[in-house]
């Protein structure tokens, strides 16, 4: 591209023990490997660091990870051009707003850390398409193609055609129910909300004054008063602290009348559930994803994955089976998100004890 | 009892891996804790520990597992009067023949180190009923109360009475099927083969005369020239491993018309696969039976054991979870006797690595 680079802003810093035992609360999900070499993050990092169509990426994390997080940013070859360590999680919002109040004149593509993109040319000519509506002032969402009535996601529905593979985004509707998930696919029209997006910094600003002044007051007093150190800088702590939280979708995308959506068949997932991560595959011929030191013998659409023992999974059907050298679990794959409630009780045993 | 003490003799050769991965080759399920305080073979050697019933056992046992049988016996304050170590397995008819070529003058009691007696009380009583009918030169069985049509086991039908708890044994039936076992358990006077004998030493060697006699004369000339030291006694290599393989029930007991059964409601069982151990129990009001770190929210009629990670079994039925530092098993309650169809899986992949 002869056009100025586009600035990544990684969002890195969620946590969550939807893998669990795999991700915990020390270790989420962005930084482990979950899914083909290197860990999330790592493979995020290295999809935007085409250097003729991208600058070093902004990335955005928490400061308990922060050891971990540049350790593999440099070790993917990917050093940031600036880290923001956000003393605690405030949503997406507050962390996109930080990034565009310090790159204030940039092109920005913000990319959650902990997803999968599987088809890599796909995503940069999503991104190439998303490019001409974000120079022109709309907020660009990069819908991925569903196939499936998914009850997870956010849908977007495509309005108008802007031209070149853009659309206006007619309206969101975030974890439908199953009825509503089954229309919208046999519809037609519908994209899943893949968190990636495409906007000027001016625009993001500008529709966060319109949207949520006070999100962005809190977000410009808790730059002004940041500590800077290198490439990291820290919010101050306090300021950081009285920015309402929200997530961008709902503070912004969800009610500004700018947006646009550029259709992306890229292999997206969120890789959000244990569910999703088998759905995403690559299964073998019993429709079992398996991954590690384990067999499957007579088992059928499983995914059953080690980090450190031996699994046996012998004559199973639709079950997660994941094994790490410190807990197992063991859940049917339409139960996953029934995870907290395990941990719960878990907790619950040993201060029981 | 003011009686002679009778000799116990617990056969602790046995290998297998039915209850993989807590067993293994190399650590046979009599030498695991599986229920209760101490390993099930410290669990035996206590159950005949009373010095006013019992000389101190006679333990038949693999040279392999030499060590580890020693230094269990020592710990449970049982060590054996004579330590039999098998150079390798011959069957239980043989390692029988051995013990009582050795204590040819005494009231054997057989006894499988590797099952389990919930009614220790039941299980005396049952042994002292035995006692008339054996010193009158019968082979007395301990017949186990069935509550199942258990196709696992073999069965003993009652014949004649005997007087005093005991019946003649009218025939033996190995492994039915279900139908049948269904059938057995409706009609009543069939009792389980716990693998639990009482006799003369002499009545099973003039038994073993008659009906095994190549088997009688090999086990003689193993014991001929056996290596003894301290309480150890090593059958020559040689000649044990000409003696013919056989079960003590193959070889004498379905063939001997001097067989008699006293029945016995000792809460027996054979530990014999995951489901036997999860209908074992203890279990929990929604059938779940826990050991070790784990937790089943939401889950039915489980078997979930660990001897090291965190297990958390979420909204599963009939399932056995089983899981060690080294390796973690997963398969239905009805289909743990396939466990040796998913470990030929496992080699196949080690060794196509």
């Amino acid at each position: 591209m002869s056009a100025a680079p586009i600035t990544p802003v990684i969002l890195a810093g969620g946590s969550g023990i939807r893998l669990w035992p795999l991700s915990r609360v020390d270790r989420p999900k962005q930084l482990v490997a979950l899914h083909g070499g290197g860990t999330l993050l790592q493979q995020t990092a290295k999809r935007v660091s085409d250097p003729d169509c991208f600058t070093p990426p902004v990335v955005v994390a928490s400061a308990a990870q922060a050891a971990a997080v540049e350790e593999q940013l440099e070790a993917a070859g990917t050093p940031p051009r600036l880290l923001i360590l956000e003393p605690e999680p405030r949503g997406t919002a507050a962390a996109v707003a930080l990034a565009a109040i310090a790159s204030p004149e940039a092109l920005l593509l913000v990319l959650p850390s902990d997803h999968v993109v599987g088809d890599e040319a796909a995503f940069r000519r999503a991104v190439a398409a998303a490019r001409d509506p974000a120079e022109a002032g709309k907020l660009v969402c990069l819908g991925a193609e569903p196939d499936r009535a998914e009850t997870g996601y956010g849908w977007i529905r495509r309005g108008e055609p802007l031209g070149d593979g853009a659309w206006a985004a007619a309206s969101f509707r975030e974890k439908p129910d199953r009825p509503a998930a089954e229309a919208m696919l046999a519809e037609g029209g519908w994209l899943w909300n893949a968190g990636i997006f495409l906007f000027r910094a001016g625009t993001l600003l500008a529709a966060l004054e319109a949207l949520a002044p006070d999100l962005l007051a809190g977000a410009r007093r808790a730059m002004e008063s940041a500590s800077i150190e290198g490439e990291t800088l820290r919010p101050d702590a306090a300021a950081f602290a009285a920015i309402p939280a929200a997530s961008l979708d709902r503070a912004v995308m969800e009610r500004s009348s700018d947006v646009a959506v550029v259709p992306a068949a890229m292999g997206w997932s969120d890789l959000g559930s244990w569910a999703a991560i088998h759905a995403f595959g690559p299964a073998d011929s019993a429709g079992n994803v398996l991954a590690g030191d384990v067999v499957a013998p007579g088992s059928r659409n499983c995914l059953v994955r080690s980090e450190g023992p031996t699994v046996v999974a012998l004559g199973v059907e639709n079950l997660a089976i994941v094994a790490t050298d410190r807990a197992v679990l063991v859940v049917p794959l339409d139960q996953t998100q029934r995870l907290q409630e395990a941990l719960d009780a878990l907790e619950a045993r040993r201060s029981g004890k």
